[in-house]
């Protein structure tokens, strides 16, 4: 017998068929004797809905009420998964994310979770019944229910999982699991079964949004083993676990293309002191992230600086690089939107040398001209012409053997 | 400065158009510097369409989860209403029938409220605040949410009302209040200004449908005063309160039609003792609702028996009588369709004689025949034929003097 947290979102409960084919999944599980305890999220399109009713009657929404509306999407359909288990004879009950004993702190729409009292599922699990939670919501210390903000259910299940002590994780949505690359542009890509918590949230940040990152931070901190897999079929997905040592055999784990960034480039800035945290400091405040940074001081004393921002800021940041140009008193700024990010992902690169340069290798096969280039102890990122970064990342992923064995 | 409840129905919240019109309503009285508690229903159909999906997924759903799953209806409105007051530069907070304070005993889907806990309404009036309540929901000893049943809302009103101790408590609807007869057969009906909460009782329950009997047996047993008013108008409404002694000088309020009847006429009963108990105890046992009856016993020792039940259940009502006479060992049933029931209620006939004969006079004048009478202390009820009733209807209001004068 084991302990299972199963999170299933909107798309995996998005009717009445799919919320009765997630009790059959609960159902097989149950009928071997596991205790469950089920997460699910509003289905798809009810919170988007719930959005725009709200923005029609109020531009700029109360959080607080915000967060009093939305928890009306999973409230839905924790009692109609309940109901569906019923129908299969399973005893089962439903709990709102504040009867489920999930704490948060005051921070509506964004809350953290702060604290688990796990007693309510735990007398439910003496019981014999399953319990389905609410996913995406919590209380505070004033009884006031919030809302934990994007990819909120994923997190109330690994939070769960650690609180109830779970064997197993499993977060099931519509993919089967993270593979060695975007399976659209690399059809070798192959589902990668075991990964660590550092790669994959290195991966999540590059694009391969199977899940938000702060999930997988909380699991790493909390070290929750847990599973991404699909709700469609019955194939094993993919484990995200704490590193362990066999892991470093495998130099490179995936390769990621990111092709949302642009590049800015601002030459001849005055080489006064301060000059680039003036431009990030005038960024920041303008919301945008900056991702890589390159800073060259040429010759004459001028500085040349390039980095690269989410493609949809790109024209607000150059309007906000101007001003503060106008302001340093010299210096152009011109962006470049036609740029793809390429990166390489793995813990195997801390104890093995000659990444870097079997990367460039395979760039330079691919006749991909490296623009930046930025490294951190399990990743190495390239930007390079969007034009031709597809057969790029092909040739990347069978440089690195990543391509699947033929059936 | 006087306190107010305000009880928006799912009509008057229907749609994001309307829940701005019921913001624009509450701040007339914030404007003149009242204290306004609301209470608003769920959107209209929205309650159906999770029942609908409910259905789909169970047909016998556990009243625990069918609660927790209507709850969500109101938790939307209670929010947006909310944002709506924001918009309008008021402040405002909504409450979940739990976090208001309305508790009820344990039975889910038609929960009694046991007591009211109005601490957190009051804290947030004293900070100048227009409270939103969630109407129809309630939380029981155990922390489990709960519905109140049909026109549960009216309740949830009522009861706070009751709890602030409220100077006024409007319940908002479609209609402008309680008419004499219902305009559509009586273009002369009138609004009653002033109506008890027994004369409101008899006509609700005649088919004049402003609001279920338990929200004015509710109101009548801790004497608080509401008024049924339009949501769409300015109009004055209808005031319910406790019977005062002017009132006795207008023997007859209304007059009410109920054409969703059937007569049952049972004859050649055998005479034995416990024959009528047992046909209304298998109606029962059926739960088919009887209203009048009458019995005759004939000369030869067999008896008659007629009554009346709701049109829909006449079928059900003839099967379930036809076995019982199997078993009796004797007896005919007939159905007719065909009838209606017309009432004239006044808290005047208490102390005037004669309101009888002058019916008589008019549905004579009307050449309906009587087929049943039925009377109470403040009403009387007589079974006419169906062709024929809205005039008929028509004399007797003329008759009691209630024809609206002419503008």
């Amino acid at each position: 017998m084991a302990r299972i947290v199963k999170k299933f979102g909107g798309t995996s409960v998005g009717d009445v068929e799919r919320i009765k084919n997630v009790a059959q999944l609960i159902k097989a599980d149950v009928d071997k004797g596991h205790e469950i305890v089920v997460v699910v999220s509003a289905r798809s399109g009810v919170t988007n809905e719930l959005i725009g009713r709200a923005k029609a009657i109020n531009p700029n929404p109360e959080d607080r009420e915000m967060d009093m509306l939305l928890v009306a999407g999973e409230q839905e359909t924790i009692a109609l998964t309940a109901m569906a288990l019923h129908a299969e004879g399973i005893d089962a009950v439903s709990l709102t994310g504040a009867m489920a004993g999930i704490k948060t702190d005051l921070y509506h729409t964004r809350a953290r979770i702060v604290s688990m009292n796990c007693d309510e599922i735990e007398k439910h699990l003496d019981e014999g019944r399953v319990v389905i939670v609410a996913g995406f919501q919590g209380v505070n210390d004033n009884g006031q229910v919030t809302t934990l903000g994007r990819g909120g259910s994923d997190l109330s299940a690994v939070a769960l999982a650690k609180g109830i002590d779970a064997d197993l994780c499993q977060i099931f949505t519509d993919v089967d699991g993270v593979y060695t690359a975007d399976p659209r542009i690399v059809p070798k890509a192959s589902k990668i079964s075991e990964i660590s918590y550092e790669e994959m949230l290195e991966l999540a940040s590059l694009g391969t949004k199977v899940m938000q990152a702060r999930s997988v931070e909380f699991a790493n901190n909390y070290n929750v083993t847990f599973e991404v897999r699909s709700s469609f079929n019955n194939n094993p997905g993919t484990i995200v676990k704490q590193e362990v040592s066999s892991m470093e055999d495998v130099v490179v784990q995936g390769v990621a293309l990111d092709r949302y960034q642009a590049k800015i480039t601002i030459s001849n800035i005055p080489d006064k002191p301060g000059s680039a945290a003036k431009i990030f400091s005038g960024l920041s405040k303008a919301n945008v992230v900056v991702d890589m940074i390159v800073q060259n001081i040429g010759r004459n004393g001028v500085a040349n600086l390039t980095f690269t921002v989410p493609r949809d800021d790109s024209a607000r940041s150059r309007d906000c690089v101007r001003n503060v140009l106008q302001e340093l008193g010299g210096g152009e700024v011109e962006v470049f939107d036609n740029i793809a990010k390429l990166s390489v992902v793995g813990v195997g690169m801390r104890s093995h040398s000659g990444v870097a340069s079997e990367l460039f290798a395979a760039l330079g096969e691919a006749q991909s001209n490296i623009q930046l280039i930025s490294t951190s102890e399990i990743k190495i990122s390239v930007v390079i012409d969007e034009e031709g970064a597809d057969e790029a990342t092909r040739i990347v992923h069978t440089a690195f053997g990543l391509d699947k064995e033929e059936d």
